[in-house]
């Protein structure tokens, strides 16, 4: 595997979806939101996408079977003309800036080959506070569009300047360039958990403005079960690391003595 | 060699063999095992596998001679039908994402193609403690698979979540997503040392699995002289760190000061 | 994008064009001089250069909208013949030194389509100091250049040795194995600051060398615009380094605890 | 420039030529040795490798000039049958481990071209003390080679172990795969400075084997301008270094922040 693979299940027809996306990051606010919003909507999985610049390892599910370093395509079928939706959720993002590139370069040939005109990406803005009402930011591929977002109470970042790293920021930047439109929705967070409140301050602006209804009660124990699968992995890692000596040298120190 | 390079010297017609891999990493305990075992089956090599993802250096042999980083195929002609077994062993993994992805790759298009269906992949399930009777760790492809190593008396971790990091965990996945079943053992070991008795315990489940026999006398010294080797390798690569000076500038600090 | 990808919104034919380049470096002298000139020339911009060795991520601007890690290209029509500029400016540089090569062979192979056969590259020479007038050195591709630079006061730099890192280094170097002329104008500069002043005194030079007058005045209060763009992002990222969660294994530490 | 680069200005006929690398590396030892050997036997310049993993700068030469990072090409017609030479001599090896496979790859490639069978590569072997006279290791692709090795006085290494990093121990490694016959000389050095003593060591045992006879008197001025060369390049980086902010996002750090 040399290359991004995404395996498609299903090519379902889709009228005008809206493409959501919402992975790993600060407070994991965007990996949790969009996946409440798949099991809540009860959408489809119509592919996987694996790639090289994913972490080169697999994670071991409670009844003992791995899987991939992936993430996965779902769609939703809408109620109304023009509401169908499809979502990007996943376990991780791509390791390097040029697999970044890549992989939001190529889940953006896929999803204007359904159609995709418009996109919402979903992330963290982390303050390093505790809030009890987080606020939501947004950034824009459009003027016009930063005037709509201030109408659902998003701040839209003015003259603070600032950045969104990784797929949030490049799907949309890499989308703008091929002519599609995106609005970036960051729930503010204190970034030290993975955060159901500022998940749910996103998703209450995002279900807003597509129209669709979703129970939020779930949320929270999504959110815990999310906390406790990073901190055990994050634990295994620590525990891995402090008592292993270094088997391979790595490549950097190598080349300081070369022969 | 901008690619992984596969030298086949022989290629052997295998009746439905098993494939079974063992490189380095935590304890060393997949290598030692795997290479116990091509030892006492008196197993043929029929290929090496180098890769520009492998360190950029060569190891020297005792008699003074060289030879490159690299990964070792062995095939072993079974006495029953479909017992037939195809090994990798080697000195290293690949250093970085895309170089474990694309060597996992070509692996299993090799192994494909003498006809394996199944695999087990070996390491090391580092606790930081030492202990008298290292237990035994499984993940899986299948769950069926999953209760067939329960009675095996291998713990198939269940709540505790984890990853499997490297060759053992990325043939597994990337196997999976190929249609091939496999099988991790993961010997408990403290992490500090090449551990033999670790290694021993995954063997005693493999053996029992394929239906082999195979001596463990001789593992101690295996581990002994893989403990020294390393060590010494360590020890080598310590000192000429500590004593050079940095003769090229390294690529990150590099762009700092950019002119 | 695997690639560098360059978008030509625009081809004007020029009359042998001097070609001109300052992109983000050491006090940004570069970036800040190549701006200037830029804006006070009134320069169009006719084209865009994107790279998956960018940062990947988008820059927010103050109206909320994104825009990608970008190289841009300008041009201006002179008022002499053989008097035409081709410009480069940009938010960034590569990240890796591949894709520093590769966009600078890529940037000289399109202003050879212009008909470039003579590049000036800007950028700044820490000393640590703060200087009231400081001085310009210069590095050139051919002798004859470096006698024409004494003239305009420029300090070609003779027994200290050096080098020059990034687009300014690589620009010339490359374009000299074409067979292309080049002069490296580096501002002296504490390192400290977006440094106004010695942006000016390179800009000096420069516009003698080429013949071309423009106005000063507006530098300083473009110093420090870039000041406050550069540090609130500098602000966001650490706050955003320190209080998140590492949420992906960094591929150097996972070897090390490969099972 | 996305691949290496060989530059050759001419295509001499070689009678079985022996081929003989010396890069920047522990000591300088191999650089400085092959460097007096190509100046000693007025050995003329054939070509030029660049590569896109060499570190993206140029060098500023005492006249103002610029030089991109490269290795260079000699070769020398010898007096007796069989024994002419193509030297491969530069100011940097490639940053990472592809890239140093593949430039010792591509290196193979010419130099098999020329007719080349047999190698020495030289380098240093860092011990961390001075000493008066210092001893040369030897390491061999063939057994036979090793006993031609002890004839001269040079340390076959035995019991120790140890490896080889970089270009000299690559083009073996490598070259054994192919055939290729191969000795690599590693001057003991502390590792300290640009050791002009032990590379008259490796000198001394390389010229006997070759039959040639060169002068030794200015390899210490060589040494002398080397190291200050190395050490005015290395203070400008480290100066440059610490006055200057962060201007790029390092792409490791960014993507612990993705939004």
């Amino acid at each position: 595997m040399e290359k991004t693979l995404i395996r498609l299940f299903k090519e379902p027809k889709l009228d005008n979806p809206m493409f959501i996306e919402g992975l790993p990051g600060i407070g994991h606010v965007g990996k949790l939101a969009a996946e409440h919003l798949v099991a809540e909507l009860k959408a489809e999985k119509i592919g996987e996408v694996y790639s090289p610049s994913f972490p080169p390892q697999v994670l071991i599910k409670s009844d003992g079977t791995v899987e991939l370093m992936k993430n996965e395509v779902f769609f939703w079928r809408g109620k109304k003309p023009q509401s169908d939706l499809l979502l990007l959720v996943g376990n991780t993002q791509g390791l390097t800036p040029e697999g970044q590139y890549d992989l939001a370069d190529k889940i953006l040939d896929l999803v204007e080959k359904f159609g995709v005109k418009k996109m919402f990406t979903l992330g963290g803005f982390a303050t390093g506070k505790l809030v009890e009402e987080p606020r939501v930011f947004g950034a824009v591929t459009d003027t016009e569009l930063a005037k709509e977002l201030e109408k659902y109470g998003v701040v839209v970042k003015g003259e603070e300047g600032g950045g969104i790293v990784g797929a949030s920021g490049l799907l949309l930047g890499l989308g703008k360039v091929r002519g599609m439109q995106g609005i970036c929705l960051l729930g503010e967070t204190s970034g030290y958990l993975v955060d159901a409140r500022s998940a749910q301050a996103v998703l209450e602006v995002l279900t807003k403005m597509l129209g669709v209804k979703i129970n939020m009660t779930e949320l929270e124990n999504r959110a815990k079960d999310t906390e406790k699968f990073i901190s055990r992995l994050q634990e295994m890692e620590r525990r891995a690391l402090e008592q292993m000596p270094r088997r391979v040298p790595a490549s950097e120190e190598d080349l300081r003595y070369i022969g």
